[in-house]
């Protein structure tokens, strides 16, 4: 029993910390009304964490009885942490306070080509350039990173990132602490999207909800009951392999006519290469100086907005396939809210405008009643703050 | 703290009755290893649910020790459950005792045309009979039913059925309340069979799968840690309506080219009619004597296993764009296994075969590593299974 009781004790201090979280700012009266735990036990476990630097104070609130209730809120100082976004095509390092402040930030660009060694070694001196930043409020807890494809949390091995060549089997626990002798967590890069956006973005407070997240790959993350979900063994969210064109170009997965294929960074840009050589484009052909293997979806959006109709029709068609793809994902999940995330929904109006369309009408009626469309808050860093978040996760949950 | 301490008693008496009814046959000894509750406490509680007859003596077994375990199970007679499927094609009741065990059962074919009022009789009329059935075990304690299209089971309303003409908006607790006093508890079809699947099928211990329901229409049911997973408005799993055939033909839901225009029985009728109108099928024509209105897709299937061409032609394509939705459904959630089920899986082993590899050609090949495909094993009474389920859920839950 006096075992039980202490597993119930750190239960009940895990809930206290978390509420304080979720309000900002709280008093002991309103911990123990909304968690329905006695006002002496709340005293208690707040003095605790209060002694454990976990919580500060901040300063007092007139209730409506006339008493002063002095407030608590998470101390952001207690601890920092380390969130990397390994992406296709660059490496953002970010670290942050127990609150998910950004104290600094680190911005890399992978060249088209460059080793897995030297991104690697790469990640490992970004890493120590954040560790010794002089913006750092606390001691670093813990690093997250992710990387594109498939990862196992377990044993901390990214397994396998179609989008970085020669990428295979690295086991990034191991690589970090033999450097930097810190606790290493690893997620999908779109899941860690979704996490960003679920802490300080769109997803706040929601319980069913899915995250697209379209950059150079797309990947999606749902929320489950207010969870991530992950999946059997962590591969969920491959909507970006979903199938849009029937027998249709081969993607770097072995399948064909992915969603990827013709609805993301590295898609658009193959299709406007193509649509290059025919001719079919002249403002892509002044923007990329006639060089049609440089050409990006950022051009595209560019020449989109330059009028170019052949860069419209590319964005009009990803749009409307990648709506089509969501809305079988609604269909199937019956979430309250889709949030649109990645580095490509800077490609304008009309290219989410196309998306939201195409959900609609695609999204069978009933689906749509409880329906929220709405654009990711979490902006480019996303998925790095995703990764500080779940690096401070072992301090939140039980 | 008095309270609080009553609230903890009675979650630990749900977790050991749950830990009797999974396990089929246990001990004191064993529950109080596996869920880490003293012996002490254990015993108290095993006495309290002896005392309540929801568990009865089930012998005695020698532990390891040489110590004789006394042995305990569920009492099936402690209570009786009615499930009622109402499909768009017939309804089928069941009766059950508290182990789920068949006790009694009524089918009913609906011929196409009949009207939402008798249906309604015939429903009460069934429910009837099942109640003063002669092979009850207890009293009757709960009804669950599943209608195929939305429900709110917060009300107990049956919003809409797409496949029922004029069915909208039935209050169903109110009318079974109204004629029987009984509470009464609502699901879909398509998940009402998936629960059936987690009970008694191939969903025992598994945490995240899909069931793939095919029959007139066609839907799914997602487990997620071990739990239906139900949406954010109680409609999830709508893979019938997912996008099969871009600007196909026109749905019941309104849109086009659903995955059930051309994969379910009702979808298959079609094309067999079409087709039979075309002279496409000389073999479909002797089944029905020449009637077209009158083919189903049973007779498509009856004809393939006669090796018709044209009928082998359908289910082949039905199978392939089941395979598609399905490889959809599985990049998106990475489920560790998907369970076919429903009317039309009795439609032969090429269809099966057909689904099986479209799954896996549009899978991406790492969500293939882990898994498992296999047929449903509730069979024909599998929603009329997960009704019972679903009524005897009051019983189990905390």
């Amino acid at each position: 029993m006096g075992k039980e009781s202490s597993v119930n004790k750190n239960l009940k201090k895990k809930r206290v910390l978390n509420f304080i979280r979720e309000s900002g700012e709280t008093s002991r009266i309103e911990i123990s009304k909304n968690l329905s735990i006695d006002k002496k036990t709340v005293s208690v476990i707040v003095d605790q964490l209060l002694q454990d630097a976990l919580i500060v104070p901040a300063g007092y609130r007139d209730s409506k009885a006339g008493r002063r209730q002095e407030l608590m809120r998470i101390n952001g100082s207690h601890s920092n942490f380390i969130g990397l976004d390994l992406g296709a095509t660059h490496i953002i390092g970010i670290i942050t306070d127990l609150n998910g402040v950004l104290l600094d930030r680190v911005f890399f660009e992978i060249r088209p080509g460059i080793s897995v060694q030297l991104i690697l070694e790469q990640l490992s001196r970004i890493t120590r350039q954040l560790i010794d930043s002089k913006k750092k409020t606390g001691t670093i807890s813990a690093i997250g990173v992710c990387t594109p494809g498939f990862i196992n949390p377990e044993n901390g091995i990214s397994i396998v990132a179609e989008n970085i060549p020669g990428w295979h089997e690295i086991n990034m626990k191991q690589l970090f602490h033999d450097d930097f002798k810190l606790p290493l967590y690893i997620e999908d890069c779109s899941r860690a999207y979704g996490i960003a956006e679920k802490w300080i973005g769109k997803g706040r407070n929601v319980e069913n909800f899915l995250v697209l997240d379209i950059g150079y790959g797309i990947g999606m993350a749902i929320f489950v009951n207010g969870q991530i979900y992950s999946g059997s063994c962590y591969r969920s969210g491959e909507i970006g392999h979903t199938m849009a064109v029937r027998d249709g170009h081969s993607c770097t997965c072995g399948k064909n006519g992915c969603l990827e294929t013709v609805a993301s960074g590295k898609g658009l840009a193959r299709l406007a290469r193509e649509g290059m050589k025919q001719g079919k484009s002249s403002v892509l052909n002044q923007l990329t100086h006639g060089n049609e293997e440089s050409v990006t979806a950022q051009d595209v959006a560019l020449a989109a907005s330059m009028n170019d109709e052949f860069s419209k029709d590319l964005l009009n068609q990803a749009g409307s396939y990648l709506g089509e793809a969501l809305a079988n994902a609604v269909n199937l999940i019956n979430p309250s809210k889709v949030i649109i995330g990645g580095g490509l929904i800077g490609a304008g109006k009309m290219f989410i405008d196309e998306i939201q369309s195409s959900l609609i009408k695609n999204t069978m009626s009933g689906l749509l009643d409880d329906l929220e469309f709405t654009l990711s808050e979490a902006g480019v860093d996303g998925s790095a703050y995703g990764c500080a978040f779940l690096a401070m996760d072992h301090i939140f949950s039980a």
